[in-house]
């Protein structure tokens, strides 16, 4: 492609705000064309998109967010953004140079005017495959590596739940216990990923939350001695059956409850008088405050991926229809591991 | 009184487990006869008791714990026991001798045989009143010291809200913040407990409860900005409402729950997911495991009583049988400040 040519621009519309899960009918696809270039006096980076990353904030930005909130809205009508990993092919910033790879938030298109490119992090190490940066080397990576280490703050040998465990972050912070010597139970809702987490991940042990009647006999089953680390993706029912089982001054990291994303209103939990008798420290957390991390993530992790000490998996799909369906199933628990979609392999 | 003398034991009974919140009639009064000294082979202490403490933890022991908890329920039939303040009569443990004051946990009757006096703590300063050491100066001051200090984690100019702010650990909780230049704004339950938020522990702000229509518009009323500390007393709506109002890395101590004592299942806690959004901290804790704190707390707290730079509000009450009443009346909300019950003055 040459700079300025005009080409065919396929683009993922957002239509309105939605109450529930998403559902594909919630988006437009379109076609439009752009030039590929910056245009004259802007900063930002013209970007082919590579990878695009199904993530489950990305239902909190299709709901209309009252109040302040670290997060804002999709726009009805305009294109919907989310991470992915990219190539620049214009810039018009001093950072990025056409030909490098960058990951960060990008739009649901083919291309990209990234008008903030000061947000995307380049990418230095391409001996991994690239769509990692959507996952282990990514977002979720940070996610996964700051709650574990920053707020769970683990010792060797102790007692590690993780639920959603087969999903970007799960399997890795499953993977993370294993290595300090912890031992490691996860959730997760098909019999797929409960074999996924126990034969491709090391977790010690791994339940179906759908086949349990009930979650605190099965935490009671999997825990008898209780748990010293609860890292929760998913709020709720799940949370509240934890709460239940926790040990003596043991910790919760809060990322995310995507039970929850579903509900006009969110179900309540009702064993938090747990947190007092068992003295427990439960904490929320945002990934974006351990961005500046991410350098000492990335010498921690990168050696782990080359020696093989840790697996990734990755649920793939190949194009923006494929991938709405994607994002759409990521909320019905479709996916088996982290969920990509292609949109061009270089 | 000598050694040994047989004199009247005027004693508290605690008939059965409870469901709800206690009544006057779930305990029974009975007048037996002790001998005044430890028993041979004995190192237990035989006590005086002075004051005794009416505290919300005894609503807890009052029921039938199921599981293992950090509390043990009372023994119906048995003394009910709480903590006091005490007089050693005759002493059988080389740390306590005849004449020692002493405070910690003792029977509900005038005279008790402690068996582990080395849970005890001894009363070295009595230019304070004696009272002081079953509230300020004992579990309800070590309380507030430790979940402010410890668990909040305070900063100069924060914005600090206290539920059951009139209160033997409120009132101090409150103290404690404006001392350090806080904004701080308490919650009660009638407008005689709100003029003495406001007039006499110098509460920038404080509101009852029960005339709000909605908790969350009278949080945003007091705290437009938000709240950094949330010291939890009492659970439930409140703290659901609270949920709404925390900024971006705050703290919530989780202290007890007394709003949720009296139900059979808890109140479920719907905005948990603010905790994620904001990187809230909450966290529950137990006073004894501050107890080492104790002297450090103790050079603390006794200068600025001595320099009045705190009150201590108390509701004090004569006898066995007004003390029944008044325990009783805790959970009504019945007592301005710290309820205390005077046996004996010395």
């Amino acid at each position: 492609m040459e700079k300025g040519e005009e080409v065919r621009n396929k683009q993922v519309i957002f239509r309105d705000y939605i109450e529930n899960y998403p559902k594909e009918s919630d988006f437009n696809i379109r076609e439009k064309t752009i030039h590929l270039e910056v245009p004259k006096d802007s900063n930002g980076v013209l970007v082919k998109n590579l990878y695009l990353s199904c993530d489950p904030y990305m239902c909190i930005l299709m709901k209309k967010i009252k109040g302040p909130s670290v997060f804002t809205s999709y726009t009805p009508g305009s294109v919907t953004t989310g991470y992915g990993v990219a190539k620049v092919l214009d810039s018009g910033h001093p950072n990025f140079k056409k030909g490098d790879l960058v990951w960060g938030t990008t739009g649901w298109e083919e291309y990209s005017l990234v008008t903030k490119p000061e947000d995307l992090f380049k990418i230095d190490h391409t001996d991994v495959p690239l769509s990692y940066y959507t996952g282990i080397l990514g977002m979720p990576g940070i996610t996964a590596y700051a709650g574990f280490y920053e707020i769970c703050a683990p010792k060797q040998g102790e007692c590690v739940f993780v639920s959603a465990a087969a999903g970007a972050v799960g399997q890795l912070v499953g993977q993370f216990a294993k290595l300090m010597g912890c031992y490691v139970v996860g959730s997760a809702g098909s019999q797929e990923k409960v074999d996924l987490l126990k034969n491709k991940f090391g977790f010690d042990a791994a339940f179906n939350y759908k086949e349990e009647h009930d979650l605190d006999v099965a935490l009671k089953r999997c825990f008898p001695e209780g748990i010293d680390i609860y890292f929760d993706n998913v709020g709720g029912k799940m949370l509240d059956a934890v709460l239940l089982n926790m040990r003596n001054h043991s910790r919760i990291a809060l990322c995310g409850m995507i039970s929850q994303y579903n509900l006009e209103q969110p179900e309540g939990v009702n064993n938090l008088m747990n947190l007092v008798y068992k003295r427990v420290r439960m904490e929320g957390f945002v990934v974006f405050d351990y961005y500046p991390l991410y350098a000492k993530f990335l010498d921690a992790v990168l050696p782990y991926i080359r020696e093989e000490k840790i697996v990734y998996v990755e649920d793939v799909v190949e194009g923006l229809e494929s991938g709405l369906a994607a994002l759409v199933g990521l909320f019905n628990g479709h996916n088996i591991g982290k969920q990509v979609v292609v949109i061009a392999r270089d």
